[in-house]
């Protein structure tokens, strides 16, 4: 009993991770690192945090990461080549170099995990989807939203049926942080998200109403048949739309309206879903995620949290403590990460991705980008119906 | 301190009022006669209560109630005679009787308190809209929503100019008791509330959705630019609408979204109004009435309550107990008599009406079916913006 | 169908309702007043509002009262001589004249319903009690929160078992309005109720804590075996409790906690129960009293809503409108008086009182001044364990 | 632009951990050491996760822990010999491992990072004080619900005297885990914290109590001056109590009550703190952890949320993501690492401790256990005051 015992090696080696973005003041890049770092099981070995070497140099001393690059072509090719070379590649920049950017990684067999929105045109995002069929890698998009225990719960009772016929989707997703013009006064976070050369030509529909429209497609498993979308840009001065109101059609008969704003006031970062179906419906909200409501026709509405009583495995498959031990936005974040990982390992067993790893990947990027430029399409034909351009 | 003292006459006689409508087992006239009663300015003496006589005397009868009618129009002839005659009437039929039985009392100069909507037709509307013009008669509209006290607070509190400038109005009215086709097993509230012939050609739109959009008018001051409206009927079988979304189009460039359903399983009276300004939020429910959010931009979110710090007179004027002690649907309709009771007594004296007597008028009544009939335009084609045809 | 239909009598005549107290400026009278007018069973035809007649006279005048009263005896006694005297009487003055009060009009055979709590001392509720007993009235005591329909609920579980065995009790009530010393600045409520000569010699306990204790008993059925009290005097200068802690035991095992306060910043009328058993829990709140939480161990937690599914035939007999639609304090005071109704109506009938009319009644009223009682030895005991002398 | 930059050493190297307890199968161990990995700065290098030598190395495989001990005495002398030795070791065992382990670290020099309860045993936890008094090393008790940032927030405000003086504290903390033995069941986590040898006298007084008492006292400020306390055993067959009812009395007068349980069925981890001044109190909930209530007497109640508007550094400093994205139970653990992390370095340095970071130590961990040592004498007692025998 009195013996040191020589650890073995660790059973199960880190997945090798790079990052591209996510220097110093970055906002998403942190969450991203936070997000691979709570399950332990990516390291990150090697980024291209800016394209100033310097700066990526000493983001790179910053954080204890390895090798530093300023230019992120140069990285893939370089650790493409290495035997201890990066598996994935965390992609956190500013819209516009998505594309190139997962390409770049795509094409040299490298994972990639890419924040939405998947580019800042159509164009973009089907050439990257392209590319992405091409590739043996995987492609992982953080729509971190689905990555909530009780966002898992609400998708398998819905697509189990528990809610009958889906006929309704009520969907919105509102801020406050644009309500005056930031960008104009210098603030780093604003300039390129209210940038269309930076982000795209959409803005809170772009941020935000992807993870919106994303969070109600994943949920309910329908398929947008058309759109009629009204966006607004009530800030003086500003470049882009900040807030959007839409209506759904669903294949199948199923309506619904989308609201997305960055001027409401007060809100936060308020994103909630709704679906009725002709049997029960679901209520959920970001800001208290460990509870789902189900409101059953005929019977009292109740409370499922995460790790309670009544809630089912995909909940409990990404759940780390307790019930009435609240997780956040990190862990949820960091369940995209579980399930990438998931995936990651099994193809590195050279075995199939395991079926229950589920995350959004190309296919909700492409759907992500097509529903903005939907939205701008419909908008500027005065709120006129029409169809996702996938 | 030991003897009996003769109590004088009532210093303030009770308005003596009628009613039309409401016989046994109908659920509205019930609700106007205890909002008649709270505050003892009414007495019922008069009540044509069904369009059988029995059944009218039956009614009167279990009621107490002096005078039965069988005949609203002989009703209105012969207490229009009487020097002890109805002072007011209020009128709980069937939405397509409000008009006949209106212009009978208006144009004898009796004061109409009529239930919402104004009219089961847009033409009737805008007739019965010219008969209260011609008439001396006062005409109370109990979109009785808008007599809860904190309602007024927030119109005060928008009105004052505390949001700054209005950007947007997201409200809604979700039940769910139309969930299943009852109206075909014989429910009498379903029946006739799903029936154009006696409720209009607006299903859901017509009757909750005319509630929302009242109240967001009352509570912005906006007016109306334009719409665009998707109804739909989810229920098979059913002859109107059972769920509805609008976009809005408000002079001065707010923008808004309206959401009305009644198949949304689980709500129960879910109307809920948001506004947002340049300078704060307000958010209200009529599930939990007595609160009032007020998200002012760049500090804490607060919750007035009525008859709490903070609130402001326009609620004071029409609570009748402290805070913390819930008041509800029934005070708040009430509260429309309330309103009603002091134009009414200041026209008794002659004098002009009391100013601060606020409440819906034929003006709201008209603009509330002419919302009705544009959602019901617009839908037909396909979701076209068409302004109120007022 | 158009002639006039002569209205017969009232089928069932309205109970002749007296007051004593409950003038001008008086708050618990003109609640009374309210809730017996709801639902149209009492006629208020006689009042002894204040001890100075004319005073008592011009609030009769003001309330369109036909018989005002200088003097309570001499109202007792005409009021029982006369033909047309009145069947009941409602008591709203300060607690220490209950009593003498009470005990006039029950021996001359007047039902009582008589504010709470019973009286300012515990001799003078046993004596009380006595004089109850030797009458053939009915004796009530509006501990009005017991009239919620979800306290009914929570009964009807309770007393079903749906709980279990019950273990706990958590109840309190706390306000803020004495967290200063209000009483030494004139004002009147403040003065009386914190004047030992007029409500007894509790403060907090008497007002509130007999509420929380009498709202505990009625849901749970227990009977309480020992308690200890820590009473406090927070705001200095004042001569009785403003808070008070009190631990618990019941017959049988439970245990409980009971907090009263009226210097809690914030708290408006947080009256809250929360009862757990072997198999599931409830939860309560006055300030949202048309909810009732059911926490079941191993399932989830729903919430039951006045008039909505799953609530049972308790609540629903005191409900008047439908789901969603909140009812609040003065519906819930009002379903005293119309238990009170039911069981006067069947003794105006010779018949037995409805089994099902529930009320609060003498027993109670000893009890809750028994309560105070025992909290004032026990505190001044250094909270040393005591039975209420009964 | 397109050369790699070789990365320097990371400029603050993470701080070597070691871990003693938390094998496979652990619940707490596993909590550590994400919350030891959230912020990156420290690195697991070495355990003692069992005290079976195989089951200890198995451990260190799976998580790639590079030295496993299989004796914590072995462990800590080796350990302080090397030249890259842990410097700080978190203590996760049973409770009545505490002490010893905690010792023997203590005294090589190296930092402790303690679950609580601090011991076992009163007189175990004077030795270990003693100990800690005559170490270099610094002391941590992850007391981890004070890492909150909102509870940061609670205290800065209630320190800096915005809620006048104190005048009552409501703490409670309720679970429903044990409302059935499944400690007889053969559940491990129920075994040893139901069996008084290995958790210590106390139960949930000691298990839950502890953490409720320790929160208002870190909000607050107040020292205990004595304690009443009702502790019971509800399960048949338990060894220990399973719920706990306590009044408090705070130095200055300040008053309180203190529940906590573990059979209040449908309670997840409900701890909730209320403290009211005679100008202000708050509110606050483990379960929605991102809010802080505020109760201004006279003013409107109003919402603090972490990362939100009117929230101050005490907060912020230990936020990571912006407001209405949720952080929970894991972040505040975290912070408490986050803290000691500050402390550690700082020392590292030579430099005396940051003044700003802020943990439960050795003191707090002493009065946690003469909290329960109280608790049982008074509950043996009767209920009879006691103070704290520290």
């Amino acid at each position: 009993m009195t013996q040191t015992v020589p650890a073995q090696a660790r059973r199960v080696p880190r997945i090798r991770l790079g990052m591209v973005g996510g220097g110093q003041g970055a906002f998403i890049g942190a969450v991203h690192r936070i997000a691979a770092r709570i399950d332990d099981q990516y390291e990150l070995v090697a980024g291209c945090f800016s394209s100033t070497p310097e700066k990526s140099a000493a983001s790179a001393a910053e954080l204890g990461v390895g090798r530093a690059y300023g230019d992120f072509a140069q990285m893939a090719m370089r650790e493409a080549r290495r035997k201890d070379g990066i598996e994935a590649v965390a992609i956190v920049t500013p819209n516009h170099l998505h594309a190139p950017v997962a390409r770049a990684f795509l094409k040299r067999g490298i994972h990639v995990i890419c924040d939405k929105p998947l580019t800042a045109t159509l164009p973009e995002a089907r050439k990257l989807a392209g590319a992405a069929a091409d590739s043996d890698a995987l492609f992982v998009l953080t729509h971190n939203y689905t990555g909530y225990p009780m966002v898992r719960q609400a998708r398998a009772m819905t697509l189990a049926g528990e809610l009958g016929e889906i006929r309704l989707v009520q969907v919105e997703y509102a801020q406050d942080w644009l309500a005056e013009p930031i960008e104009q006064a210098g603030n780093k976070q604003a300039g390129w998200r209210t940038d269309p050369a930076q982000s795209g030509a959409g803005g809170a529909i772009g941020d935000i109403g992807t993870h919106a429209f994303n969070l109600a497609g994943f949920v309910t498993g329908l398929e947008l048949e058309a759109l009629a979308a009204d966006l607004q840009s009530f800030v003086p001065g500003r470049a882009v739309d900040d807030n959007g109101h839409v209506l759904l059609r669903y294949r199948g008969g199923a309506r619904g309206m989308l609201w997305c704003s960055q001027v409401a006031s007060g809100c936060e970062n308020a994103l909630r879903l709704r679906v009725y179906g002709s049997r029960a419906g679901i209520e959920w909200a970001q800001e208290e995620p460990n509870a789902l409501w189900v409101t059953p026709l005929g019977r009292p509405r109740y409370r499922l949290s995460r790790g309670g009583a009544g809630t089912g495995l995909e909940a409990a498959r990404l759940t780390r403590i307790p019930a009435g031990h609240p997780e956040g936005y990190l862990e949820g974040f960091a369940n995209i990460y579980a399930e990438a990982a998931r995936a990651i390992l099994a193809r590195r067993d050279g075995a199939v991705p395991d079926p229950a790893a589920t995350f959004p990947g190309i296919r909700e990027g492409l759907e992500g980008v097509a529903f903005v430029d939907a939205c701008l399409r419909s908008s500027k034909r005065n709120g006129a119906w029409v169809a996702l351009a996938l």
